[in-house]
């Protein structure tokens, strides 16, 4: 059995209680053991859960932490004690990837321990794992991704007709979108996001602060009726492109013989190219509770085979990025990019 | 420097040495070594391949051999011979995999060596590993595939009004088709890969003879206007339910919001239905010398990273599935399934 711990017991953290809990059999045959739950730590009064993360870190029995908690703080400090520890940290957090992953992960390698993200983008997509590991031989040349939800059911709306203002409205009364959406309808969820794919894939970390980044504020109905008369559609997307290099996120016209052109309502999708292998696409729900929780439960068990072993993340040796430069110009009278061109 | 060797230099096999040659720096980096190409047999006269396997088998350089020739024999032979010297064996060869996949995988495993398979469904797409990797702990629910380019292409230009004729023989011109052109289109390649992929998440070895079969022959252009006016579309899909378990092979009307709706052309596209992360898709060139060459590369580098270890591909305990029955028929005055109905 392997005892791991919670830390912060939000909509991803009590999912990934429930996916260990009801996948227990799934899991043991894809581990070869069983996981448990040993603590739940949030700063709540929660029945059964602890307060004290040394309570967790001094705990020989816990292998694996689950760091839920977004923000930097306090999980820039729980992460840093759990890998002193040797504990793995396993993560939905891409603030405190982008800011500290670096860190870290080197951290986690002096400790013969590991620190991994999958959950961190594209929710429930497998695509850091793969990434690494399938792709780890090719050479992308371009990522681009559509990896906000909100963003895209809001425009998935406005494709049909509606306006921003009473697209988003309805975002938020499905709760598909905070009270204060600026995080994600201005692309910096987004950017934050394609930072981390582009630091994994570029050999240079890639921050957040060094993308630009336009949101989808501006796009109108008539943005969309003269896509839709190019046969194409208005997509917020995360761009890495090899031949800047460059990193941007902004609204694109996606052709409708894009595998991204199809991809509506809250789900994400990321198109990645390779020198050998050309367009591959991974699809599939980029939040909610169960998805995020999944990909989180990926890296536990990922990391329980590996217990005393670091694996390697790719992201320990990186050097901040000194070699980027902006995004091609918009061409003239034209409002937007279109992706591939 | 890990030495391989590459049996049959058809198009998938140059496609290894392609890829290994040009993709030497990302090899390096993903592997921590360099990968060299020190054998190629083939039955031709090449310059220098050899044609003898013993040679390679019996030089303790070689660690990892592609078996890029496809058929049954030699290829079973040499395989079997290759995994009981403890050298690891990468295939793109689905024939294989579905026939001896299991006594294959058995011998790998006795012999500390691996058997692994991931060109064998997809081309180019990472589908076998996420599927046993980042997918492991879930329940899947259902696979719902586009496997074979050939009928892909065939069928997205009778979406624009050509008939299967004349589909066909385009197809075949632009050598996207051969001249017998049976396996594919009648659905026999689709319910290997089905196959093969049912067996990895059902727990049970599901043969390509279990599989019902029904190909693309008989669609008419009539057919399309029907689906199109109902905003659907054609596909052959390769079908595993758990509910039944079934497993079956056959022409379905997909609706424009399904993320197959938008797979076009040669590509293919995997949709993974699982009980935590839900849909998935997988997307991407199913055929074609770099891309699925890229499939057995990725193998390669995983075993090259094991020597010594077997890499567990989950095939090796399996017994045939006694517990199959038929998938659900044709609702009445219809002629094709709608999927997810």
């Amino acid at each position: 059995m392997i005892n791991v711990a919670i830390l912060g017991l939000g909509t991803v953290g009590s999912g990934v209680a429930e996916v260990i809990e009801k996948n227990q059999n799934q899991i043991k045959k894809a581990l070869g053991d069983s996981l448990h739950v040993k603590y739940i730590l949030d700063i709540r009064d929660i029945p059964g859960a602890v307060k004290d993360i040394n309570v967790i870190v001094n705990d020989p029995d816990i292998k694996v932490v689950c760091e839920t908690m977004g923000g930097k703080e306090p999980a820039y400090t729980y992460t840093h004690l759990a890998l002193e520890h040797g504990i793995s940290v396993c993560t939905s957090n891409k603030e405190l990837v982008d800011a500290f992953g670096v860190e870290l992960s080197a951290i986690a390698r002096e400790h013969n321990c590991s620190y991994l993200f999958e959950a961190s983008v594209g929710g429930g997509i497998p695509i850091i794992r793969p990434l690494r590991e399938s792709c780890g031989h090719e050479n992308i040349i371009r990522i681009a991704g559509i990896l906000n939800g909100t963003c895209n059911y809001i425009l998935t709306n406005m494709k049909s007709g509606k306006n921003f203002d009473d697209a988003l409205r309805e975002a938020q009364e499905k709760g598909f979108a905070e009270r204060n959406p600026a995080a994600d309808i201005e692309g910096h969820d987004t950017a934050r996001k394609i930072a981390i794919l582009a630091s994994l894939v570029s050999g240079k970390k890639i921050s957040y602060e060094q993308v630009s980044c336009e949101g989808i504020t501006n796009i109108t109905p008539e943005d969309f009726a003269y896509a839709e008369s190019r046969g194409m559609s208005i997509k917020l997307l995360g761009v890495y492109d090899s031949s800047g290099p460059y990193v941007n996120v902004a609204p694109y016209l996606v052709p409708n013989d894009s595998p991204l052109y199809g991809v509506n309502d809250v789900f994400n999708g990321i198109m990645i190219t390779g020198n050998q292998v050309d367009n591959l696409m991974f699809y599939g729900r980029g939040a909610g509770k169960l998805p995020t929780a999944s990909a989180v439960v990926s890296d536990v068990i990922e990391c329980a085979k590996s217990i005393g072993h670091n694996i390697k993340n790719d992201f320990a040796d990186l050097n901040l990025a000194d070699n980027l430069v902006p995004a091609p110009a918009i061409p003239e009278r034209q409002k937007f990019r279109v992706l591939g061109e």
